[in-house]
């Protein structure tokens, strides 16, 4: 009887340990305002055997935006700040960036003057800091960074500035048998060096841009070489196509702030059955930034409109948030 | 007491399952050769925590090829009976077809005519059939003629023409914490419709070769259209980069059959750590099909040489498998 008192115990202590879970709330650092209620019952209802919106598990797919929506994105998205870095770092190899804009610029510690020329001129170092290594090499480059780089504002490492509440979003959903995804903007090598280890979510469910790459053998082994030609822009309606290219299957959640989401947001909500469709607004000038119509960054216009004709979930920061950062609760 | 005592025989009952779960071979139709030894021996070190070769759960990432890996691919890969199919159900809203080569070999059923083309001819067929609806449309196409065309030698539906030994060793990898991937030259959209039901494997883990989709909306309605225009190639030094696009993390253990997988049997043995490739050489004319260095589907020649200068492990159909299709155990 001895083996079986223990195996009592421990199957006592999982029902005890389970209670205590289910009285914890899951996400309380969200005010309980609409946009928490619209979470916890489109959770509820599809998750609840029998309810007619149930989804089976395999079908519980739910896409993340990044920038603005899991981790902030002003005064420049982070990667933009990681570019400027790099530029910095690499300019004793590159002397003829002392003449060269927007490379100039950038050395000269002028930012605002290196992005006057527009896109042309962020691919143009984009190319020059993400390309022409290896995918290891990169990799490496992308992790170092990450540990000690920190933002010119909050004075903390990047990886610091996630949004709490999205965080206990991400458990909550993965706890009720979602797979969750990122699907971003952002270039996927610049993303998947440290998502698993931020947001729980591993590096075969990140999607994001892309640069082209090429399998070539050095001193007989193989490595892949990464090009200065753009394999795939994820953005806008670029984020249907990458779900589909690489999910394969329609998310029944989606999460955005700007209008980079918006066909994400439509695709998502154009399926059969129960959907989620949530906007982060950031109205908090305090805390965090506050922005939306005018905004160069993260610019949200037509899919905050649509969110409001089509009854989308919207999260005013302000208000539905108790803390906007981990750092912030200590 | 009472609760604790339904506990304590729960709790035996699963000790009691597992236990009989142990006893029984999960590779049944494996004889027990070296190709079976050498992935049992892969598989209790990088499982075994403590082990010097032991590998995080999160790292433990196999890569199948498809045709002629877990599939048969002869006398031609299935996809390509797909097109066939396709061409004579499209061929009413073609006239044009009549009198335009390779459609008009296909439509009088003499194949090796059409074949002839090559390369173009093939491309011409697989954008004239693999195009222009949406994604959706296709997912059903796909779907429908998966479920009622039969193969033309073996007279049975295309999967129920999986390895059985193969099926054996997705799951024996699967209870060991492997998160399994297929990695194939063949289209992606083919494949996912079936993969999950088949295989266990979900369409966010089917990589293959792929056309370029376009986002637009259709009666207000968001719709995926299917371009004329290849997006990724995922064959030979395609597959490494395929699986560094999709998954993101390197593998530790890799599949395939042919030539077209050497270089992803190159890119996974590069790894540190332990590793596993494996070949399976195609050597069973009388249950299957005999062929290697000099068959135009599925050629097998450089990546066997790789292979015994390498110590890969190569199966031998006729002699490792007990068993090639489930059908064949009824």
């Amino acid at each position: 009887m001895k083996l079986a008192k223990l195996f009592a115990l421990v199957a006592l202590c999982i029902v005890s340990l389970s209670l205590s879970a289910l009285a914890a709330d899951p996400l309380s650092s969200w005010n309980n305002g609409k946009a928490k209620q619209s979470i916890v019952a489109f959770v509820e209802k599809v998750t609840k055997e029998g309810s007619p919106d149930f989804i089976p598990m395999a079908e519980r797919i739910a896409t993340f935006d990044n920038d603005g929506t899991l981790w902030a994105e002003q005064p420049i998205y982070f990667q933009a700040f990681f570019v400027l870095d790099r530029i910095k770092a690499l300019a004793p190899q590159h002397p003829e960036w002392q003449d060269k804009e927007p490379f100039t610029s950038v050395l000269k510690g002028d930012v605002k003057a290196a992005m006057a020329g527009g896109e042309h001129a962020l691919l143009e170092m984009a190319m020059a800091t993400h390309t022409g290594m290896t995918t290891e090499e990169f990799y490496t480059t992308v992790t170092d960074w990450i540990a000690t780089a920190k933002h010119p504002k909050t004075e903390r490492l990047y990886t610091e500035m996630l949004y709490q509440p999205m965080l206990e979003l991400l458990t909550y959903l993965r706890a009720n048998g979602f797979k969750t995804f990122i699907v971003s903007g952002g270039g996927v090598e610049f993303m998947r060096p440290w998502t698993e280890r931020v947001y729980g979510i591993p590096p075969e469910q990140v999607i994001g841009s892309s640069i082209k790459t090429k399998f070539e053998m050095r001193d007989d082994k193989p490595v892949l070489v990464r090009l200065p030609e753009i394999n795939f822009i994820d953005n806008k309606a670029g984020k249907p196509v990458g779900i589909n290219s690489y999910i394969g299957r329609r998310p029944i959640a989606a999460f955005g702030n700007s209008d980079g989401d918006l066909q994400m947001l439509q695709w998502t909500t154009a399926g059969a059955g129960a959907r989620l469709a949530l906007i982060v607004h950031h109205t908090d000038a305090e805390r965090e930034w506050a922005y939306d119509r005018k905004s160069s960054i993260g610019q949200l216009d037509k899919a905050l409109d649509e969110a409001k004709s089509k009854g989308w979930t919207v999260v005013d920061m302000k208000n539905d948030w108790k803390v906007i950062f981990p750092f912030e609760q200590k």
